[in-house]
């Protein structure tokens, strides 16, 4: 069994009014040097494979297919063994 | 200046119908041996602070006041230090 951590995040070049709006709340929270906040999504899945390259694909194709956006988003994720 | 990188999750007691929904999705895909799905959120943010201390202080109070709900949610965050 594996754990995948995935994250889903904006391109840079396609804005962010999330992040805009948690960017002036933390300002107005008085907390100061915080900038440049970019929302994504954060996924944890379980997949039960016999080996890591296939839990990997597996992960892979849930990103493309499911998860991410290929024209807005990237993913980025980490395969963990479960004992 | 740091790079925060926030992972925000339901707590495990919490029920996620989201993430519910992806899981059948990925079923519907013809994807086996996925399981447990849980959808959380990913933040990314900036801080321009002194030294790591201060970067991790401010992240801890930008996800108590903020980001997490401390009822339903839990959050992790590494710091990184950029050039």
């Amino acid at each position: 069994m594996y754990l995948s951590k995935i994250r889903v995040t904006l391109r840079k070049s396609i804005l962010d009014p999330q992040g805009k709006a948690v960017e002036h709340a933390i300002g107005s929270l008085g907390l100061l040097g915080v900038g440049e906040v970019r929302m994504g999504k954060y996924i944890e899945l379980k997949v039960d494979s016999r080996n890591e390259t296939a839990a990997r694909n597996t992960t892979e194709e849930v990103c493309k297919k499911l998860l991410a956006n290929p024209v807005m988003e990237d993913y980025h994720f980490e395969i963990e063994k479960l004992p």
